[in-house]
């Protein structure tokens, strides 16, 4: 990750502001966040839902408005085209999603989403023809906070998961998809689904804090990071708190404290990993005058490079053989699950920097530390995203902000280097595309 | 606290062996054990229980064969008296309590009681006929299971609870004392109580590890801890735990996880205090993947020395204070109780040492982490507590174990030193004595 370049500037002073229509960009999100309101005052739309399936309604009338050519795919996929030249040729991909967590904020993957639109519309008014086909996706269940797994949709598309292994999955209520699709307006698959995309470009709120922090307009995405969750048993002897002297206690309590306070000293002065986390963290049926004989906490390790996550986890391993001994207790750790880092594309980053130098933006390289459609992508092509800052970093939350000018620099970039990546000759894709993935 | 004095040895090889029938106690301390006995192998007679009213029986009956003056005081404390040649001299008084907690061992305070009685039976046996009376006491309600505040019957005969505030006193089924103790067997009070003693010893297993693990026979305590309770609730900040760099959290469980290890740290390495223990301890509403928001923990602070009770309160709040500056979070810490440190009677320490080690039996001086009766008596004349080892420091389980001959020596060394204190002249009392309180 590197620092930020320069200053943040007003989008409107930088000669790419005239690229899209920032002020129906907001309007067309604010429109798209009133589906699902609550009196909360945040929006729900789980996946499949009569709420999604308005919202879905209601992009898919905007892409019919603007002559996109429209398609569902089975797992309920949106994809809006915008025809090219070359109409044979592997389409230029940007996207997100527009289903959404409990009681959420109007921005999170509907910003990708509304983006794109944007940008088709706008190089469509502008009769532009690009020489590759141009396709906006609204990827299906992205949250994955009804149906499991997240990212549905995309993992679907680019073949990481099988259609029928998706449309069987069923929510808390035992309903499956395919039962909740059937259910939903605008549900039924029709049209061609587009060919894996030649590069696939995503806007996102970087749900963090770094950017709003750092008064930095733009962040450009490295890639994501890789996530491994442990649980910690710790199992010492229950004793009496007045009448066992310190030396001689298997404080199980005193033993997960410490393990818990070294694993965020690790991580903050060594960056190992570069985030670790636990979450959850109790002692077990204890009481105050006694000595814990059972503590249990949650690890979340996360970091870009697998290397340092094996290194992270080694140190845990480490830490609880020295805390075995210290202690006088016995510790299991197990691992939950587990997650690969994602390195995006070097050239996109480059390119999308460069792009952000020329229209005078203020930006950095980061990497995301929450899951994304893109991962799924980048598996199949070239791919990149670009977050806008997230006010303290909230999200999924009604409290979820960004400012205007952010949002619309953000979807600047993104309609700037979507028609840069457009206009490049399909017969001479440049070295670094991945061909034939 | 000083160092054991000399090696364990069996008691049957010291000059004090024949002063109890050793065989005796242990038959009675099994016999009352049988009593409340469940499947599991513990016992349950809580006070003021049909179970605590069918020991009380028994050893009443064991008092009227020895031939003992019996009473039973309005609160349920049930005193046998020998007489003395002066039945006008405050009298020396030995005891302990007959109730327990759930699934109990068959020693506790039993082994204060039926030594005392023995004791008794001892001297009547040998036509011993001391100057002073020598009343064995067992007091109602020691362990609070059931009924608030503990040491109920020794508070009560001391003056620090009224009577009729402990008769009110409710179980949880809305019960009183009074209700309860009317369905009990032996509860209706009969007989005169004796006077304040001009001295009490009370014989107790240890409860701890210390004497077990240093192979010593009799601990004889120089007083009984002080203990604070505390509650420290931790506010921070819940944030996603991938994309919230480590800088830039306000982690509640990692603040709470670090002042546990310090607190425990501090006690170990400064004995600031003896003992500190944080018996409890959560994250509040925890996700795996979400830094903490909220944490609680509870903390037991002992310590025979009330400056450094004050001393690790303070140390306490500080690494409070620094928590709050490192981690970005607020804390709250509250007092849920606390008692003053008792110290017993230094003359009655150096008395029983000097009978120890005549009989050469390996002794050490420590400090109670339990509560006891003792404590109550302390505030009103010279007192004085033995420990016998508790196997592992195990209590207030059906494992609480301590060797016979263990049991036999420290019977035989209360034995000794209630006799001496008994055939000291009424008329000129040593001068440690308190007289008239």
């Amino acid at each position: 990750m590197t620092g930020a370049l320069g200053t943040k500037s007003s989008a409107t002073s930088s000669e790419e502001a005239t690229l899209i229509d920032g002020r129906r960009l907001l309007r067309n999100l604010e429109a798209l966040g009133q589906i699902g309101n609550s009196a909360a005052g945040g929006r729900t739309r789980l996946a499949y839902s009569p709420q999604d399936g308005q919202a879905r309604e209601l992009l898919l009338a905007w892409m019919r408005e603007a002559g996109l050519s429209v398609c569902v795919d089975p797992i309920g996929n949106i994809f809006g085209t915008l025809r090219g030249c070359d109409d044979a040729a592997a389409p230029i991909m940007v996207g997100s999603h527009i289903d959404t967590v409990v009681n959420a904020g109007h921005l999170d993957g509907c910003l990708g989403v509304l983006a794109g639109l944007e940008t088709l519309l706008s190089l469509a008014e502008a009769g532009i023809v690009p020489r590759r086909p141009i396709v906006v996706a609204a990827f299906a269940n992205e949250e994955g906070a009804r149906f499991s797994p997240d990212l549905m949709g995309s993992r679907v598309f680019t073949g990481e998961l099988a259609l029928a292994q998706a449309l069987a999955a069923t929510d808390a209520d035992g309903q499956s998809v395919t039962e909740a699709l059937g259910r939903m307006p605008e549900s039924r698959p029709f049209g061609t689904p587009p060919s894996l995309p030649s590069a696939y470009v995503e806007l996102h709120i970087e749900q963090g804090p770094v950017l709003w922090s750092e008064n930095v307009a733009i962040g450009i995405v490295e890639g994501v990071q890789g996530c491994r969750w442990l649980e910690v048993q710790v199992h010492g002897a229950a004793n009496h708190a007045g009448t066992t002297p310190m030396a001689m206690r298997r404080d199980a309590g005193v033993a997960a404290a410490s393990l818990v306070a070294d694993l965020a000293r690790r991580s903050r002065d060594q960056k190992i990993p570069l985030v670790a986390t636990a979450g959850t963290m109790s002692i077990v049926s204890g009481s105050i005058n006694s000595v814990p004989e059972h503590a249990v906490f949650t690890v979340d390790l996360r970091d870009p490079d697998e290397r340092l996550l094996d290194n992270a986890e080694n140190q845990l391993r480490f830490a609880i053989a020295r805390a075995e001994a210290d202690h006088g207790v016995t510790i299991e750790i197990r691992r939950m699950s587990q997650s690969s880092p994602v390195r995006f594309d070097d050239a996109l980053v480059a390119r999308a920097g460069a792009l952000a130098e020329r229209g005078g933006i203020a930006y950095r390289r980061l990497v995301s530390g929450a899951s994304h459609d893109a991962q799924m992508l980048a598996a199949r092509c070239p791919t990149l995203m670009l977050f806008a800052p997230s006010r303290d970093g909230i999200s999924h939350s009604p409290a979820e902000h960004t400012d205007d000018d952010d949002i619309i620099a953000a979807a600047n970039l993104l309609a700037g280097l979507v028609r840069d990546l457009a206009e490049a000759d399909p017969a001479a894709s440049s070295p670094h595309f991945k061909q034939g993935l």
